[in-house]
């Protein structure tokens, strides 16, 4: 069948509008027509060249949300007319990562989606008969995809698309690091670095849980307004602190944080993040994706006084079982997704979506199809 | 009273045996009569004058056991004639740290421990007039010492002193870090670089906990024998493996494993430790002390994609709640102390101890006095 889609034919140029061949699904394979994409900072990551796993030509997205048109042979939690959010990080349920039921990082088809490939090892897009890859196991910058039934959530059918596609990615990464990934308790005190899309994620995720004192960090004081809507209780500009920022932030939790999120991707600032931890339990997570070959470090004393360094992916959710929940919070108003939608476009207008982004202007740009 | 010690004077030095004056406990402090004190690396570390912190003259000495002669004031939990081993990390029961239930790092005394004296900000030692430092808050070189109440594990009266003294630390320290701060469960994958006194209290403690594959990984091939004496299922010397070792051990383990365990100080030991660790789930705890300004590193992805590195200091015990139950494991034979113990030495041969630490001739020396 004939799809809109923007595609990337190579790193650093914008994606261009094409209408490309889209191949049915096979066995085990949905065929979901999209509604509505958000534009993250790991499609502008790929299609810049600096993601050394980057492949192209491909059709990029993966924050997406949609309705099954089509089901292929075998598929039997999906059917026609259900509501979905594809999943880039799949859950199986039967591989080694799955039943640990220690990790979210579902291994079943991480090969072939590395390569921009459905598990069958091919690819269902074509442009004059050459093969366009999948990106992320997802592909939602076109108006229709297919997906392995594994990695696809069934969402309820009451959910505004052109907000709950916020959850396929943003959304889930931020709250998710919260709950699932550092379990933050109630009184925590809890310090997030970088207030963009996925950090004012964390503020409500801790917020929801009952954390004490919630810090925000950014060197953009026009993040303050909103990052305090969404529970940020004291802000933090680390271009007015005196002296050293992880000194003031320790003084500000009297003694360190309980738990620290680092949500900008720069390897300084991890270091600052798990700094500033509580001796002898204050855990460090980061959330933000580095440069490639880009390293951390600290001293080893920071560890043996008690302070825990970790990272999460798609925040620890295991994408069919915790999103519809995630949603299901949205839809009672446990969680914010409307405020941080700062921009509607077409899919012609897509690229103006990632120029917002460069420019600091969004918090989220949506492509409603 | 005169008492019989162990002079640290300068760093660098050997100790000088010598008779020093002990001032009796103030209010809430303890006499102890040191029947026996392990030699550890951490004395050679502090006597080298490596460490940053070491102060001089000092008596050195923190792994001892003995018994309790006289009380100071207002002591309530401990009476003359127990039998005790002293703690280098306290446990008041009171402080911010203690009350968190999340750190065995009490601070009630940490800032007139880490100057060497009593919480008075005094030292009872003292030579000719001029004062001699107390260290680590234990000062276990001499067959008399003065220790805080809060830092006394009272421990069962038939107990072997030259034994259990090496609970003190070193067995402590071991199992500990297994049982109190990974809390490695049973069937779990477990490597432990380092197979000196620290690691192979890693691996009996592995043991322990019904641990599955033991790995040990030491460059001495003399260390295999013992260290399967202990439990070890699987040797690796680093020196025989073709290519590279982080990946000879996620094959080793089928995928990397579950917990990891520094022994050593090596901050390039500790980085192997970590990315040898399993996708998703993989905990390296840092149990080994590094020399000072050394740092850690490793790409953020190792953390993102679900290893967790974390350390431990006495292995996570609380001295005086932990430290009796770990001699009744030893008094019970569930864990072994006896072959650990390679020297027994007077006081006059601790110099020895050291020479045969630096030889790597000894797992454990004692001295008994």
């Amino acid at each position: 069948m004939d799809v809109r889609a923007a595609v990337a034919f190579e790193a650093g140029k914008p994606l261009s509008i094409e209408t490309v061949q889209l191949a049915g699904p096979k066995a085990g394979e949905v065929l979901i027509e999209m509604k509505a994409t958000g534009i993250c900072h790991t499609d502008k990551f790929t299609l810049s060249g600096a993601d050394p796993e980057g492949i192209f030509p491909a059709i990029l997205g993966h924050e997406g949300a949609g309705v099954v048109v089509e089901v292929g042979p075998g598929v039997k939690s999906l059917k026609p007319g259900d509501h979905v959010i594809p999943l880039y990080t799949p859950e199986c349920r039967e591989c080694k990562s799955c039943t640990s039921h220690k990790t979210n990082l579902c291994t079943s088809i991480r090969a072939t989606q590395g390569q921009g490939l459905m598990p069958d090892g091919t690819s269902r897009f074509s442009l004059d008969g050459q093969p366009i890859y999948h990106y992320m196991g997802c592909s939602t910058f076109a108006n229709y995809t297919v997906m392995p039934e594994i990695a696809v959530a069934k969402i309820r059918e009451d959910a505004p698309f052109d907000k709950v596609c916020y959850i396929g990615c943003g959304v889930t990464t931020g709250i998710g690091a919260v709950l699932f990934t550092a379990k933050v308790e109630a009184g925590a005190n809890v310090v997030v670095f970088g207030l963009g899309g996925i950090g004012l994620n964390v503020i409500q995720g801790a917020k929801m849980v009952g954390a004490n004192k919630i810090i925000g960090v950014d060197l953009n004081p026009e993040r303050e307004t909103m990052a305090r809507q969404f529970g940020m209780t004291h802000f933090v500009n680390p271009s007015e602190v005196e002296g050293d920022l992880v000194a003031h932030l320790v003084e500000l939790t009297d003694g360190g944080a309980d738990y620290s999120f680092e949500c900008i991707g720069n390897v300084e600032v991890m270091r600052q993040a798990l700094e500033c931890c509580h001796r002898g339990w204050g855990v460090s997570t980061i959330v933000g994706v580095a440069g490639a070959g880009q390293e951390i470090s600290t001293r080893p004393f920071q560890l043996v006084t008690g302070r825990r360094w970790q990272g999460t992916a798609f925040g620890g959710a295991r994408g069919r079982t915790d999103v519809p929940r995630i949603v299901d919070w949205y839809m009672d108003n446990r969680i914010q997704i409307d405020p941080m939608i700062t921009h509607l476009l077409t899919l012609d207008q897509i690229n103006e979506g990632f120029d917002l982004m460069t420019r600091g202007e969004s918090i989220r740009s949506v492509v409603v199809f």
